[in-house]
């Protein structure tokens, strides 16, 4: 395809802002190909956590347009047998260490399909054990976005790893969850989809819900912070179209002690 | 207008960079405008401090190039009754909410109008009460740098907010100012311009001043941090030409224990 | 030459992100030149720590298209008579405060020569003593990318300030060298070369070596991070091309008490 618009690709790492990390990954890259554009979604998740990643691709990568290529590296085995690969769905491109972070393109219900990246002529020259978004990863996603097809990097592979992402189970009266991310406002994001609390109103036939969280108890969704309190705990539907806790104008995690993994409950009532 | 330039978006926001939301923003952003660019003024705006926000404003828009829209999301009261706006002066557009952050614009001496965003069509179609920089401004800001008109969004209004932002006040043989802003370094940025300075000393037919915070008296404005000493504090003009003190290779605001609102006065003496 | 491609600017300053600081130098340069493009290299150095700033430029400048500007601000003496300077080797162009933050590029096999800034047509109208990366460096990267010839800005300077590196030292049977920096998984980053390594171990005839730091010995060179111990330190060549100490998945600055300037020993043996 001729180049008439400027190709995207999104960054998701551990590596920090402090070090030269990420300014030498996109240093390659346009030396690869001068007209593709950055967008950078985190450098800062926690050092090493595969799921965290995981978790904010799923929340963002929906966003972007048609023919977007995400890096995701956050890669703790990277040197190791791991493997590089290259994910296609019908609108994106995914690029990353074969270790899980990738699960939300495997989800995706247009998700092609998963290529090892061997073909070393993508490669940086000299390939470290060390630095692969550099040396890898980077270079794979900028001649992908140069128009070079998917099959080309490798071949296909069937058994990718997927690392299953916290989801909440609805059985009967309830639907149990956990707290899966934490915003810097200190507002509490669940795994609870508002789907789900309808397809549980909808089964008892009633809007009366009940949340549960830290010894807390909850009995509306909010529309905005601005309706909650600032002395306890409310519920709004965020961003995600998950169900969310938060102390208006305050922090819900401080306030409430509470971290990411902590259970709560929806209960009909 | 051709878009043979590509439009600039720059963003103040309280969002961090640790979570998807700055990402997200930008990927709805190309979406509607595959040509736009972003400057990140900063994501590091202290939680739900519009005040803040306004003055990192404040200090930032005049550097850029006409046509540029600032995209201001500082939105503790998203999802209630404050309402979207779009502010145009004789160069720049701002986008954000109606909550005061955009105060610089409305004292600019070329202020032109604000128009309350109530146009759909240019909102992204599943609006939420928890995100309008996704579902509201940054598609906003998107459309409003291809080209189409700001009456296009919605109508005028003339009940804008405005907060005050801190000002200085010059009376007599003193001007009273505050600290409004402390920078990375520890420097101590008051709201006292150089300009005011010059007034008292005109005023006084004398170039002698004395400045007063927190305990410490400095009787002259230096010409480079070099000058300054290592041990007290010293004074200079500093890039906003505002009147700031610092202590030199070290932090004003801990060796003097200062924080932002300190009062300040220079007196002609 | 007609700008087909959008020249790269790069940046590292000790600015930080909340303030703003770089979104205000980033409009100047766009002012100048709308087809400039950013990558930032980091913002986060240590207030003032020129040494801090040289090592990063150091370790990316070299990933870089050819004809990319390589902009430095850590300025402590800002306002003061350092000199503003612009730099060229073969392939690059490095432009910032002469207080040795550039000395990389004078220690470039391909270095050319260094220029004093001196026309003032190039800078903003109004200098002020406390923010020259906006008021001269920004500028002049942006001419500069514009293609205006280095000569244009002023005279060639010889007596430009280098400051060493610190190195390290290969002597009869060890290398003596220290921690020069350390990243955000607590990894510890040595100025000591795999190529001085390989040059102790020719010069011995031996494969085997004993690194010592901190009371601790380590006796082989690793492949890979996950080939390490989450008890104890191991060795690694990083992606710079240096002997990096390690605890797998934990933060070996930690675990060893280590700051940056702490010495190693490489021995054969």
């Amino acid at each position: 395809m001729p180049q008439t618009i400027r190709p995207v690709i999104t960054l998701i790492t551990d590596f920090g802002l402090a070090g030269p990390y990420v300014g030498t990954m996109k240093g390659v890259m346009i030396s690869v190909n001068p007209l593709v554009r950055f967008v950078d979604v985190t450098h800062d998740i926690t050092s090493h956590d595969v799921i965290e990643a995981a978790l904010i691709l799923q929340a963002s990568y929906r966003f972007f347009p048609r023919g977007t290529t995400h890096l995701v590296v956050v890669d703790p085995t990277v040197g190791s047998e791991r493997r590089p690969v290259l994910v296609t769905t019908d609108r994106y491109s995914f690029v990353g260490p074969d270790n899980g972070v990738l699960s939300p393109a495997f989800k995706d219900p247009t998700f092609q399909k998963c290529i090892e990246l061997t073909a070393k002529r993508y490669f940086l020259d000299d390939i470290g054990s060390t630095f692969h978004g550099r040396d890898i990863f980077g270079p794979v996603a900028a001649w992908l976005s140069k128009g070079v097809e998917p099959e080309s990097f490798g071949e296909e592979i069937k058994d990718y790893v997927q690392i299953p992402l916290p989801e909440a189970s609805l059985s009967g009266d309830s639907i149990e969850g956990r707290i899966i991310y934490i915003d810097r406002f200190g507002n509490l994001i669940s795994n609870i989809t508002y789907r789900m609390i309808e397809t549980l109103q909808a089964r008892k036939g009633s809007q009366h819900i009940k949340i549960t969280i830290a010894g807390h108890t909850i009995k509306r969704i909010l529309r905005s912070y601005e309706a909650g309190s600032s002395k306890k705990p409310s519920a709004i539907i965020n961003s995600w179209g998950n169900l969310e806790i938060f102390v208006k104008r305050s922090s819900a995690s401080q306030l409430l002690s509470v971290k990411r993994g902590e259970p709560l409950v929806v209960e009909s009532g």
